[in-house]
């Protein structure tokens, strides 16, 4: 058992402080290192000691492996905790660290390259037929030879650069007799683009859901899934709302996707916590899409509905543990959320809004979790991701977890900046969330800025009104040191908080 | 079903703002009263309506029933939580409720009478078999009677003066051969203190474990235990440190003892939440000591590992509302465990230490839930019980949650008072309270003010030692632009936080 009494953990904000509190608990020092801009972070004062490593800029600092490895010798750390983001899929830096004789707290280089790349992760998948959503398995120039595919495959599908990126020679063609002129524009613009006009062909899902599947391995050969989380509220194609379980699968899929998921992680001998992803369509039919070879933003639900502590998994994974608990005895019990608090204006497009934390209350009580980074007062630095919290509720069921996440959005108070938790409150307040019929098309289908702006100056004209009729009834009342006061907790708050 | 859209809270600090959290997730409106001393409490802001009903004395404001039924009719709230304390075990305040058409949220009137009487109590649970602890039924003053009972009862025996309290006229009789002089005694001290000679009789238990049992009975004559929860840590006879499940009960005895609860509560017809008290002695007997009619203050660790949100629960049986869960439906999920953080000196033998909280904050992250009443910069106030928070943790296994509690307690930051958060860290990291191995005595037996005194210069040598020698190695390395800092989260806080 390899011997672990000190992590340095390669990364900052929510994530860095998170992974100290499971290290904490388990009665192991732990080293951050930071950025210049984040001197006065929390999670430079959490740690037992705290390394500068660098500038701002990524690049310059928690990007550097170099720096990192040698801030692991200064303090005598024998393993790395990589977060997610910055160096956490990097395969290289995966290498660096094997080689200065210290453990990765994560998958094998090797795992990480293959999931690294979509064809060699598909190319491994496809060894355990994992479903693949239906098209070509090469790129393809021919438009007769793609038409025939298109056929086979069912409209709608969607024409893909294989050189792609970022929706530049993306189209979806709705029937067969579009297809030759979607076809000529696709490749032209795909050789325009990329110099490189082959491209993909495959079945276009209307309504996706994204449903992803926790897995744990461990250096035995033992891999379980935790079950599932559905991802399909997002906006700029990012998450923004995740729950556990989906609202949405049968006990029946949820195992299917579950054991496809495991095979998935044993095709490249999986070790440590990844994530199985996965695009779920009308028909409840599910297709894999990528696998994640570290730990998510979103693993708190998982952690609600089963009762582990996914650090604590993957610290006892690094250490040569056998997995302490069989798939059998795995078991989801109750039902979990997570809104992640952005500095975003959600009436500008969810726009990064930075600035300073003037007020920074977290809500509070029973089924509420906060992992958060920062405090009042503190500045949200413009170099790094805006995520400033999750904001993460457990209850008995779903409707009691959205309701107690109404709850605790109006109780956090944040002013200052702009944040998504207006945008949160709008979603588990619409139909189409409560009921579990949405898909990843939500904002673009039902979020508008309006709605929001109607509900505040409702809010505050109502407000107004409760507070004139209560100064009137008290005239009336007779106890001798009355005195009633309308409440301004929620109510005199900024507009969106 | 009766209607309930608003709820008057009739309590103040950490119960106020958690009950009125429930409410809030069940769409119910609130109202909070407040003494003039509260008038900036967080119960105030939080709820949607506020009424001041008269000065700090308790007696003038918290304890007045007119003016909370006032209260009620002015805002028209149609039901009133009365929370622990103040009027929740007063049947006149029950009566006066309900002759006012208000619905209290706890059991009748009678119940409350019946279990608010220790002999009318003990006669209402002898229907059932409940075991008692052995000794006189009634009040006897003969010496030979009671020499007879002492001797079939077995020593040591407890002789207690019949209109005592306070631990007056009370003695412990070790062996038959000391019985005559401590009977005389007992008897001598009773008639002077009391003016009644009068004493029971009964088994004095050396190493008692105080383990209770939380009910739930609706309008509909369902009533269910929701498991045991253990509340031996205490200090001048109250609870400190409460956990469910107890360490020491088997399954067996946790079935027997919730069959007892049960039959308690039925013993009185019993609506709402109740827990029902035992004592239980070294050889796992179990004997009846009261039923409290009200929600306790440790009820969260049975909402941890039960998953129910009891005031939500205590909300529908007073709707008439069926208990939506029977008996076998329940079951217990991990382990949780409650600190009571008091303003209080542990140094100075847990005398109350009032004062500003010149820091407040409180611990986060997973398994982590603080139920408190105040924010920083707040005054405690002398009127009320000293209680800041409750630090509630949860997780897998009993070893991970004192795991949990110590990270918490390090990470709970409060300056200004004195806390009996030092005083729990003691005890989690003491062995007979990780082994399961200890009783009521725990803090004679165990604590003494100098354990924490050393320990707390020993850390402050220990931080020197780090920095000096981080500073020596920061010498040595190359990073342009590294710097080592000392964590000084921890260490540099106050003595005893």
């Amino acid at each position: 058992m390899a011997n672990i009494s000190k992590i340095l953990i390669a990364n900052r904000g929510e994530i860095a402080l998170r992974i100290m509190r499971s290290a904490k608990e388990m009665n192991i020092k732990t080293v951050a290192v930071f950025s210049e801009a984040d001197r006065g972070a929390l999670h430079v004062r959490y740690a037992d000691e705290a390394i500068c490593i660098g500038p701002a800029p990524s690049n310059q600092s928690y990007l550097k492996s170099d720096k990192i490895i040698e801030a692991c010798k200064l303090t005598g750390a024998q393993a790395i905790h990589p977060g997610y983001g910055f160096l956490s899929e990097n395969a290289n830096f995966a290498k660096e660290v094997a080689a200065a004789g210290l453990i990765l707290i994560g998958p094998t280089p090797e795992a990480m390259e293959i999931m690294g790349n979509k064809l060699s992760a598909k190319a491994a998948a496809l060894k355990y037929n994992i479903p693949m959503v239906p098209g070509t398995e090469e790129a393809i120039t021919d438009i007769n030879e793609a038409k025939e595919r298109a056929v086979e495959v069912g409209f709608p599908i969607l024409i893909k650069a294989a050189a792609g990126g970022g929706g530049k020679g993306m189209r979806i063609v709705e029937k067969a007799t579009d297809f030759e002129e979607q076809m000529h524009l696709a490749v032209s613009e795909a050789t325009s683009a990329f110099g490189d006009g082959s491209v993909f062909i495959e079945r276009y899902v209307t309504s996706p859901r994204h449903i992803e599947i926790q897995v744990l391995g461990d250096t035995h050969g033992n891999i379980v899934h935790l079950f599932e989380r559905e991802c399909s509220v997002q906006r700029r194609h990012q998450k923004v709302i995740e729950e556990a379980p989906s609202s949405v699968l049968t006990e029946e899929i949820r195992q299917a996707m579950g054991k496809c998921a495991v095979d998935v992680a044993r095709s490249v001998n999986y070790v440590g916590a990844g994530t199985v992803e996965f695009i779920l369509d009308e028909n409840l039919d599910f297709f894999f899409l990528e696998m994640n070879t570290r730990l998510q933003v979103e693993h708190p639900v998982t952690e609600m509905i089963t009762g582990l502590d996914l650090v604590k998994e993957q610290i006892k994974i690094a250490r040569g543990e056998v997995l302490s608990f069989k798939q059998e005895e795995l078991k989801i019990s109750g039902h979990a959320m997570e809104l992640r608090v952005y500095a975003e204006d959600p009436l500008n497009n969810f726009l990064p809004d930075i600035g300073t934390l003037q007020t920074y209350r977290t809500p509070k009580g029973n089924g509420v979790r906060v992992d958060d980074g920062f405090e009042e007062g503190m500045e949200i630095p413009i170099y790094y991701d805006p995520m400033i919290a999750k904001l993460i509720t457990y209850g008995a069921t779903r409707e009691e977890v959205i309701e107690r996440m109404i709850r605790a959005i109006d109780e956090y108070d944040i002013t200052g900046i702009q944040t998504t938790l207006s945008f949160g409150k709008f979603v588990m307040q619409h139909d189409a969330f409560t009921s579990g019929k949405f898909d990843t098309h939500f904002v673009s289908k039902y979020f508008n800025a309006d709605s929001l702006k109607n509900d505040s100056e409702e809010e505050a004209l109502l407000a107004a009104l409760t507070a004139v009729l209560l100064l009137k009834k008290e005239d009336k009342i007779s106890l001798a040191q009355n005195n009633v006061i309308a409440n301004n907790w929620r109510k005199n708050r900024k507009k969106y908080s």
